[in-house]
């Protein structure tokens, strides 16, 4: 979010933290693939221009079924990450991610897509995210000790770059970065997104000429206020505008999507 | 479930774990009101003679609601492990738990009903439970790191008693007395909760009189698969007969349930 804001200054952002049922990545893809259809078709209802998925393992396990059924552009974050990463540098390319996200192979996929035989190391990282949603900053020492233990084999494997395959490892971003040397380029998913949200709308003429910032509604399906919190330390700034939307209200609109 | 088990060798079980939804420990408590009330709903369909919230978290949000919607003898975790705790030792009680577990103050206010006056330090771990799913075992460095982190100030305060207020906590009990010590007696509230279905049920003359052992259950909200794998290493045994069921059919008896 922050790096669309960033990116798109003069388009309007809505955005669902389905907060209720996170983490997505220590789930099955089936269900991540449920809850995803889910969260499209309630985004739908505000008739966007396009629609990011902007969680690597909802895009690693649903972006098919959501570009299906969804009749909308939609950009995930696991194809321009992975596209950034192989321009990046050569040889090796390293991805840290959640569990569901390197079990379903999608980095793998699509680096192999856009450089066929590029060898990909991969580590899945499940204690991250609630790592840094415990809101540890980079240099507690737990925090370097976990990163030195999911990183031991790809700080050997030193590979150009490494993909943050997770929207929460940007923020331990400074952490990796000392631990993986000035060598290694890492990549970040949600920039990379955001880049080809602009050029996906300059291309299609979509793109709003407006010069004033657009607005922010955000919406989440657990507390309004610890949402805002949260969203404040990795948006870095305040967020005034969230409402709650029940979980069995994202069910209703997931039903029609099935049909 | 293991204990609830041993404790009562002739009943049938049927055990619900969301694991679609879980955490419930880093979510508001207004959500695991919600999620609690959903699953207790579900339950009901199986005409228990007992419904037990064999959840920390769930126990401390929504006890009540659930005892006030639903039609049957209600044990929580909670009440069980407080009384273990005050019986066992003098003195300051200590109780780690979830985020949401220790917010709500229910242990705080469950131990000074029985033993008022009570001094009790309590401290949320909220990394232990997806270090305990990851399936890191005690020795870990990690593990053992992580766990001197949170338990410093109870090292200093040296509680008589310390309850492992979260349902993965006793899978950690090994590395925890090492840091705390012989000394300090640990008390799961597992068990506790086991003995109180074991005695409700003999004093109301509901308790099963067969010999042979009783059957078991398992409904899930994610994949059956990684639930009988997560089984075994909590319960200790293979565990074949797992359903899925998805949350939005948890959703429509939660409505009914709301009325």
């Amino acid at each position: 979010m922050r790096e669309l804001m960033a990116a798109t200054g003069g388009e309007d952002v809505v955005y669902l933290g389905d907060s209720a049922r996170v983490p997505y990545g220590t789930k099955s893809l089936d269900t991540v693939r449920r809850f995803a259809l889910e969260d499209a078709a309630f985004l739908m209802q505000f008739e966007p221009k396009l629609l990011v998925v902007a969680c690597n393992t909802a895009s690693a396990a649903a972006i098919d079924v959501v570009r299906e059924r969804i009749d909308v552009g939609v950009v995930d974050v696991i194809a321009p990450g992975s596209a950034a990463a192989v321009e990046a540098a050569d040889g090796m390319i390293g991805v840290i991610a959640t569990e569901a996200t390197i079990a379903s192979g999608a980095y793998q996929r699509a680096i192999d897509e856009l450089a066929p035989g590029r060898e990909v190391i991969a580590a899945a990282c499940p204690l991250l995210v609630p790592i840094v949603e415990e809101g540890r900053d980079q240099d507690d020492p737990i925090v370097l000790h976990v990163l030195g233990d999911y990183l031991r084999h790809l700080q050997r494997a030193r590979p150009g770059a490494l993909i943050l395959g997770c929207t929460h490892y940007p923020l331990l971003s400074g952490a990796i970065g000392k631990l993986m040397g000035p060598e290694v380029e890492l990549i970040s998913s949600a920039r990379a997104a955001a880049m080809t949200v602009r050029d996906r709308l300059a291309e299609t003429g979509l793109a709003s000429t407006r010069a004033d910032r657009g607005t922010l509604r955000c919406f989440t399906t657990d507390n309004a206020e610890r949402f805002a919190k949260l969203a404040e330390r990795f948006g870095g700034c305040r967020i005034d505008d969230v409402t709650f939307v029940g979980v069995d209200e994202l069910e209703i609109p997931a039903e029609t999507a099935r049909q």
